[in-house]
């Protein structure tokens, strides 16, 4: 048996990592900005404790373009490197400088805010320049150093007159990357990825306004200056104490975030915790519209102030992915697959975490000033409602502060709705029947009805309302859920008395018989005799409960029973004996009348329930004119 | 000035490997059976041109799992490797042995298909495994060779006894990767993965039942048999001709895609290109339905019969990403960058070529059997509809074949239509106005009344139509599109001829001052006093066009004008000053009388637009219920 070493040719592995170290070639300026930023910080700490003897000053970092010499620069004023350590820290690829430095001078790197972590990220250069260029003097007295390689393994190294410390890369840029040469699309990344970056980054300058000086008249201009155009909050909200954070400065935290949404957010949640993760950040509930597919993925992942991605799938949990805001942890593991990340010890924790803050704040926000509270709730509903339905953990915190709303706007926790409705409306086996509507326009007159009866109606309209009632049935004891439009009122909840019919039960039979016999043999709907109060609809239209919510939750995704989506609608068709209008239909003499008097009160109910449409109602409306005349 | 080499250090560079080699670590097994495949297919080449004298036999690829042993074994019967070939190929990462292969037999590879491409797959498994043995055997005379290596860059390797010509890769799964010991979990990769490669694939075995005996007794089981489980379709319908396939052939093919697929698709499109890029593939025109999100993202991406994504934006025009089926190309650059990709010159050419054929086929169905082609305009129409609006060249072919179906089922292409409508619909300004109702139910008696006219009236309810009428509008000469429900019909389309009114200009005054003051001040409805035919409707609520479709165009995304979405709703009134009830409005002498008649012709009129809802509608089921009695 032999023994060797695996050989990773430079020559082999380079073009590779030319092209697809990263899938994004953008990227690059990222890297480069970060390495520049790693290095002025380092700098940094060396003077904080008294290591380098160097004058800091506000150290920047700068970006400019050579668009006629087709370069790109990005120059430092940190650290530096002699020549020893050019050799070191590019020659040899993939040894992270980052980490040694953070090795040596342990504890001192989070305080530090060090970025690196591959030290891959300099080569990212080569995805889009046939050249780069380094020019570089360390803060000790060691000689400046230029090194230069092609893209080609080679490279050469010689002395370099350069005066000033910090380090310039010099990308050539290649013939197919130029947009790297516009204006624009550097800005747009810069906004993109440096936004929040620690070290001030400048892009060019531009004109700013001055006062007028008092001896001025009135028709001369004002006096403008040229300043260095910073492109980056050095220190954005996320990484202060929340104690010294007024409302209004995050709500401008929101603006600076989301520079085209106009509306406010509703609040946010600022995080902050050092064990057993590292993660700050602040997130908002946004106030969501219909479309709340188009309102995911907005939360944004820094590591150390560097925009990363703002697909948090797997770190936030999904029904968070509408909120708005930052989150910032150098704990999540990058570049791994989505299927590891969920399977991440820390990242659950993380995620667990978020939900447990989400959810804190809410209880405070209900808590301390309920009547707001209340205000937001049709804005934040659907998200708490998906949560409670996704979370086991957070339905059961959600219970204190979950608001069930009836049609008249008068918001109810699950508690005070058990005791406010317990009275009227527990039914004859001991449970609680809960009314609720789904659309106000359009099941009003059933609504009415139930009111009339001294009933609550909810307001329950969120998408996935089916199945959290499902879930609130299963999990709460002896209560059922009821539209007011699935039964008549008797039956909604069943109580002990019963009304007393006024027909016979042969005069019931013979009626049934009629209104079938008109209805024909085609039609969907069952009829249903019930003796109810003479002020009740003659004649009425519902939809059992069951069947409906069945369908409704298939429609809205898993739950349900297969294949119940694909049903048709199931209706009854209640007709009350004991109104006059019934016993006229009854006592009728001529066949004609009668199917003309049912016809018109089946229109009438059928209109009612919204299911008169097309050539029926315009026939309806015919006859409606004709009546008027 | 002195040069050197930049330097990899395989110490370095290697955990890198590793972990992010790929941000899937599943890829592992797909690279291990692409090497698999590659090893059988260079040996049946080598084979087919005289150089490698042995018997083929039918070799095959075999995967089985070593739950107790923690190990996964990838088997081939392939070229196998000498020593010195194992320590060319594998100690050499990133030394692509597929590569050096293709060169030395040029133009072979392409039909000989051999899929390896960065000599890096094998490194993959040590994404999953923390220690991988090969064991080989060259097909020439060479020596047995068993290579070890514990994820270190250390390797060893020494002779083996295996006899078997071919390659065998033991993987000694690593903790955390555990799920690839699991028979479900593999299975569902080589189902993603390799359904498709070109040499068949067993893994494990499966119980196939046998005819009984002829002399077997009705109560004896029927004999069964174990039979090697052959996981993959190594000749996929799209490496077919399509000459040797028939139509059940292609829907056999939709269903070994889309296993849980009921619906049959409506057509394919077979793919088959070798100048200037290299693809095959049959894509499918589905079913769609209303959840258009949903539906799309269905293409699968090959690369020579390997799965490589789901994802095919870019490469395919984003109208046509609702289609299913297969694209197999090995000239698609792979983990390039979305924009890379779409700037890429051979990715456009394989985009427009898709375009095209899609194009031609459907003018092809359109020709041959326009009656079948009228039948499935409804399930094709969108994806018709949204090229017609993104792509200029698909606009244009798809004028000769896209259809404009009426409300009574007739289908008319445009210049059909045109050639159908001249006579009877060009206004007095010589346009055409073209009448479209999107709704048939809610707008029945507008749409009833224009077919009384002897007008067309098409159906346009796609959720894009706005922007194609109005992308029609501009394209075609002198034509316009009018909902019917946008006007009264003197005005939808106006005709040199005016009625005549039979109330004086002073009687028209004082009724409009009546309407008005019913109306109330708070009103959204303009009043708008028409001489209409007596037998028009008397009131008619009416939306005007140009607002209502700017609106609809900004909610279904760009276009319309700003802000113009959240606008409210704009209505008029139209009142038919030659209707007799009308009249009677004017001459009612009590104003209690005249309130009511009013009241009760806008309730109808609302009805009628489907604007009469809530408490106003329970109301007028009230009133009706007492005009009843």
């Amino acid at each position: 048996m032999t023994t060797g070493k695996i050989n990773v040719s430079v020559e082999n592995i380079f073009p590779l990592i030319k092209k697809f170290l990263y899938s994004d070639h953008e990227i690059f300026l990222r890297e480069l900005i970060s390495n520049a930023t790693d290095a002025t910080l380092k700098l940094k700490h060396l003077v904080s404790i008294g290591e380098a003897n160097v004058e800091l000053g506000n150290p920047m970092i700068e970006i400019k373009i050579d668009k006629e010499g087709k370069k790109l620069h990005v120059i430092d004023q940190g650290i530096g490197m002699s020549e020893d350590e050019v050799k070191k820290y590019i020659n040899e690829v993939a040894f992270s400088g980052a980490e040694e430095f953070l090795d040596k001078y342990k504890d001192a790197g989070k305080d530090a805010g060090i970025i690196g972590h591959f030290g891959l990220g300099f080569y990212s250069s080569f995805m889009v320049a046939d050249r780069v260029d380094i020019f570089t003097k360390s803060h000790t007295d060691a000689d400046a150093v230029h090194w230069s390689c092609d893209g080609s393994p080679e490279f050469s190294i010689e002395k370099s007159d350069r005066t000033e410390r910090g380090t310039e890369i010099v990308l050539h840029i290649a013939e197919d990357s130029e947009e790297f040469l516009e204006e624009g699309r550097i800005r747009e990344l810069l906004q993109k990825y440096n936004k929040f970056m620690p070290v001030p980054i400048k892009f060019g300058t531009r004109t700013e306004t001055l006062p007028k000086p008092e001896d001025a008249k009135e028709e001369d201009p004002a006096p403008t200056q040229e300043v260095d155009d910073i492109i980056n909050n050095p220190t954005p909200a996320w990484t202060k104490k929340p104690s010294d954070l007024t409302d209004d400065d995050y709500k401008a935290f929101y603006r600076e975030l989301y520079p085209m949404q106009f509306e406010e957010p509703l609040f946010h949640i600022h995080l902050n915790v050092d064990y057993p993760f590292n993660l700050t950040g602040i997130l908002y509930f946004p106030k969501l519209n219909q479309d709340l597919a188009n309102q995911k993925d907005r939360i944004q992942l820094y590591q150390n102030q560097v925009f990363i991605t703002d697909n948090v799938e797997g770190i936030v949990p999904e029904f968070l992915t509408m909120l708005r805001g930052v989150i910032d942890s150098p704990d999540i593991p990058l570049n791994v697959s989505r299927s590891y990340l969920q399977a991440d010890g820390a990242v659950k924790k993380i995620s667990s975490y978020i939900t447990r803050k989400v959810g804190d704040k809410l209880n405070s926000l209900f808590k301390e000033d309920r009547e707001n509270f209340e205000k937001k709730w049709d804005d934040i509903k659907v998200v708490i409602e998906y949560g409670m339905l996704s979370e086991e953990k957070f339905f059961e915190k959600a219970d204190s502060f979950a608001l069930y709303p009836t049609v008249d706007g008068t918001y109810y926790t699950f508690s005070e709705l058990q005791e406010k409705v317990k009275d009227l409306q527990t039914d004859k086996d001991d449970k609680l029947v809960l009314l609720y509507a789904s659309d106000k326009e359009s099941q009003h007159s059933y609504i009415e009805a139930a009111k009339g009866r001294g009933y609550e109606v909810l307001m329950m309209d969120s998408p996935i309302v089916a199945h959290l009632m499902q879930k609130l049935e299963t999990s709460k004891e002896k209560i059922s859920f009821a539209r007011v439009d699935a039964d008549h009122l008797d039956k909604l909840i069943q109580k002990e008395e019963t009304q007393i019919s006024k027909l016979s039960e042969e005069e019931i039979e013979t009626l049934k018989g009629q209104v079938e016999g008109v209805l024909g043999e085609k039609s969907s709907y069952m009829v249903q005799m019930e003796a109810m109060e003479s002020s009740a609809s003659p004649f009425m239209i519902t939809e059992p409960e069951f069947m409906r919510r069945m369908k409704e939750m298939q429609q809205t995704g898993g739950g349900g029973m297969f294949g119940m989506g694909n049903m048709p609608d199931m209706y009854n068709l209640v007709v009350n004996t004991n109104h006059p209008l019934v016993g006229e239909i009854l006592n009728t003499k001529t066949s004609k009348k009668r199917t003309r008097l049912i016809n018109q009160c089946l229109d009438l109910a059928r209109l009612s329930k919204g299911l008169l449409k097309g050539e029926e109602l315009t026939s309806f409306i015919h006859r409606s004119y004709d009546m008027v005349k």
